[in-house]
């Protein structure tokens, strides 16, 4: 590197250092923190953070470092909302959990004790809502990638609902319910003018969802009943939800009026919203990593929250159809993130700290192998051992993963932290499991956690035989076995 | 939404429609695909694409699909050119495989049996390096958390090397070597005002670099031998190469006159290139989006390759030190995606597609749960069972995984497909296993393919029960057996 380069190089960080103090103040967001009581969490004085009257610090200590802690409470209450019968009407809806969001069989468990059924997208996932003893009546099958296999076995099993992602699935349905000799119900998967299209759903405008629907029900294999729309960006206002539902409304009554066809299930799928996560926005990201501004941090209050959001399916799809004189249809939900987000928690450890010339980094135990949302999603972090101490340094925090990819947090302002230290990531309860990796580290326990206090082992951490337990680890061995099986063969 | 937004969107949508023919022809990149004999693929007409004889599409067949295929012979190929001893010199390097970039044992152990090292970043992989045989002396510990028990093993069995990634590491490793009454061999990580610094290595810039040294070498428990320096960001280029050796090398003669220190090891890292990938610009990348104009694919003959690059590791570093009239240190190297990189591919199928306005979607049967890099880098695709129709059509390639983010190709010229064509995803090798996640889907099978055509599993495909192998499915009993052993203890 020249010495000019290296000057500017120079000149610029000092630029930067003595203006982030000013800028910090002079821009700093409203809120920059969510209290530890939205979840629950309380704060003793010598135990630290405690949930359910358990110090989480001691969650770490028995059952080991990284470790998911799945706050039942907070799933039943989830639950609850979600199955309520709205004020004023005369029923709710029929929920249906995204699987792919947190598939722990110990947490689905749960939600199908409580009637909560399962909205499945592989092959995989109807395999373990089966295992899991789900009735078929309470599988509803999306996505754009079902395998022959699986169809086969949803039809023969009845399940309540077969969406066809797109029209061309329409014929493979119909083949194989042929051959199996069942009809199944099934459903046609649009898309509204908001929300995601691309590979999922039939666009509603210029007419490719009708002409889906006619085609389905040109074939007698399939006994049409539903409609399936999912809106796919999240649902964090009222508006975002009610336009969504607008559109799909104004499409049943196109369904009535051109093809006579009156649904007895909607489906709206999910999106909705974590009120206490939010994506970060491209220019609140820039402020932290160059001037270490606080990334703000979202209000729950503000956001569409589970009973409100039910409500208006309920309202507005009851009066849509009260006015048509028409009984109302069958409304199914399938809460992903707003179900299970908030109703989980990742803790883990400061390994080492390594001092730098504006910042500290504070490399942990876990990273964006088991918390890759944290990279793009505001996620509240506490100090478990010192909730109360003053947050007066900033932190660079890393993960263990060799690159500098495995960056939690960019600029987090922390109470002092030293090695050995837990902390909590918030909101662990939706795309961390299934998008954690094996990378270099295994994966954590997941424990559940009664409101009584007493903890169980929903799923064990891995273990370093369990990272290769697929291999053959002396390949000249299997190499020899398959020889022996050719010539056998 | 409103007709106004409605007209605006449909506007913008035929303008691109129209401007993309235009566009496509006038900026079209020089060169938009590698031919398949880069890899030794050769084009049968009857049987497709087919690698050391055998067609790839039966491997898919026998194997299952998705498929990844190990190709033993880049493989060895790779591994003797980091071996070779330029020529000219007296010695070359001495070379540690990157565990992390493609960790899987049967790969590893070949490299092993080749006589290449392990450079490993964790616990894990200590434990793996071991169960594998790698003698102790050819070890390289780094990477920014090393546990407590692994770095005990690490002084206990004596490894080659125990780098410190800062200088705090420095006072656990002599307090570890007092407790087990041996001397390690010590590195430091040091960092250059070029690649990677934040939680790597101390900057050398500043003096920190030469505190640590300093500080290393005043314990006695410590036996300095070494420098690790890891570049990191991507070398490509000779210059990217040389530039990083000048400053590590000043900064061996910075040691020599501060502190009298003259090196046994001098670690260079890896980062150098797989020549036949490369980062997709942002340009590049939203030309393709908007106007489906073809990704430039990068031109490997102009990419640094591995003996060029150990010729001007060992040629710097023996003129360096002949200048000097000093011993040269030995030279060790930690290739990672130059090593494994170009040996691997990844085999799938189309599952589905999804006939579009402006373009068909390709459902595969393999997504980015199985090859993340594929969102940001050039990864060459090829139509295994047509190789050479002409590629007309345009698809957006996408996985199975329920998000618009499971897109691999945005817009994709390719010959015209059906469900259950088979598709080859080339250079495999790097950071496609480790980031690979089992969201909704079990992970796919790997395979290497020898010279003689034959083939053998290195790692099966996980099934649907390992997906949930380490859970309590059924979690009132775990709560029992857990109840149980409180009540026990």
């Amino acid at each position: 590197m020249s010495l000019k380069s290296r000057f500017v190089g120079t000149a610029k960080r000092q630029m930067k250092q003595t203006l982030r103090p000013v800028l910090q103040r002079a821009m700093a967001p409203a809120r920059t923190e969510i209290p530890a009581s939205y979840w629950g969490l309380e704060r003793e004085p010598s135990q630290g953070l405690t949930l359910e009257g358990v110090p989480l610090k001691e969650l770490v200590e028995r059952w080991g470092s990284p470790l998911h802690v799945v706050h039942l409470a907070a799933l039943r209450r989830n639950a609850e909302r979600f199955q309520a019968v709205p004020p004023g009407c005369t029923a709710g809806c029929e929920v249906f959990y995204s699987y792919k969001t947190n598939p722990v069989p110990g947490v689905l468990s749960v939600l199908h004790g409580m009637g909560v059924g399962a909205e499945i997208i592989s092959a995989y996932e109807l395999w373990l809502a089966l295992k899991l003893g789900v009735p078929a009546d309470r599988i509803v099958y999306n996505g754009p990638v079902k395998s022959e296999a699986s169809v086969r076995e949803a039809i023969s099993q009845g399940i309540q609902l077969l969406a066809a992602n797109h029209a061309e699935e329409l014929g493979s349905f119909a083949r194989i319910a042929a051959e199996v000799g069942k009809r199944p119900r099934v459903a046609v998967r649009v898309s509204t003018d908001s929300g995601w299209a691309a590979q999922f759903g039939t666009p509603i405008a210029g007419g490719a969802a009708l002409r889906a629907y006619a085609q389905a029900r040109a074939s007698a294999n399939l006994d049409v009943v539903g409609l399936h729309a999912h809106r796919g960006a999240t649902i964090r206002t009222e508006g975002e939800f009610t336009g969504f539902v607008e559109a799909v409304l104004a499409f049943t009554d196109t369904l009535h009026l051109e093809l006579g066809l009156d649904l007895e299930v909607l489906d709206l799928g999910g999106s909705l919203c974590t009120p206490s996560v939010e994506h970060i926005a491209e220019r609140d990201w820039r402020l932290n990593l160059t001037f270490f501004r606080d990334v703000p941090a979202p209000d729950p209050a503000q956001a569409l929250g589970i009973s409100r959001y039910v409500s208006l399916a309920v309202e507005m799809v009851e009066s849509h159809y009260a006015r048509q004189g028409r009984q109302r249809p069958r409304i199914f939900l399938e809460p992903g993130r707003a179900m299970t987000g908030d109703t989980q928690l990742l803790l883990g450890r400061v390994h080492t700290l390594k001092s730098g010339e504006d910042r500290t980094w504070a490399v942990l135990d876990m990273g964006v192998n088991h918390a890759e949302c944290v990279r793009n999603e505001y996620h509240q972090l506490f100090h478990v051992d010192r909730p109360d101490a003053p947050a007066s340094r900033v932190y660079t925090v890393v993960g263990p993963i060799c690159t500098p990819g495995d960056t939690l947090y960019h600029a987090k302002r922390l109470p002092d932290l030293v090695p050995g230290d837990t902390l909590a990531i918030m909101d662990a309860g939706a795309y961390f499991v299934p998008f954690a990796t094996s990378f270099s580290y295994p994966q954590p326990a997941i424990i559940a956690l009664e409101e009584d206090g007493t903890d169980r082992l929903l799923r064990r951490a891995e273990t370093f035989e369990d990272q290769v337990a697929l291999d053959a680890v002396d390949p000249v061995q299997v190499n020899r076995a398959q020889q022996n099986k050719t010539e056998a063969a």
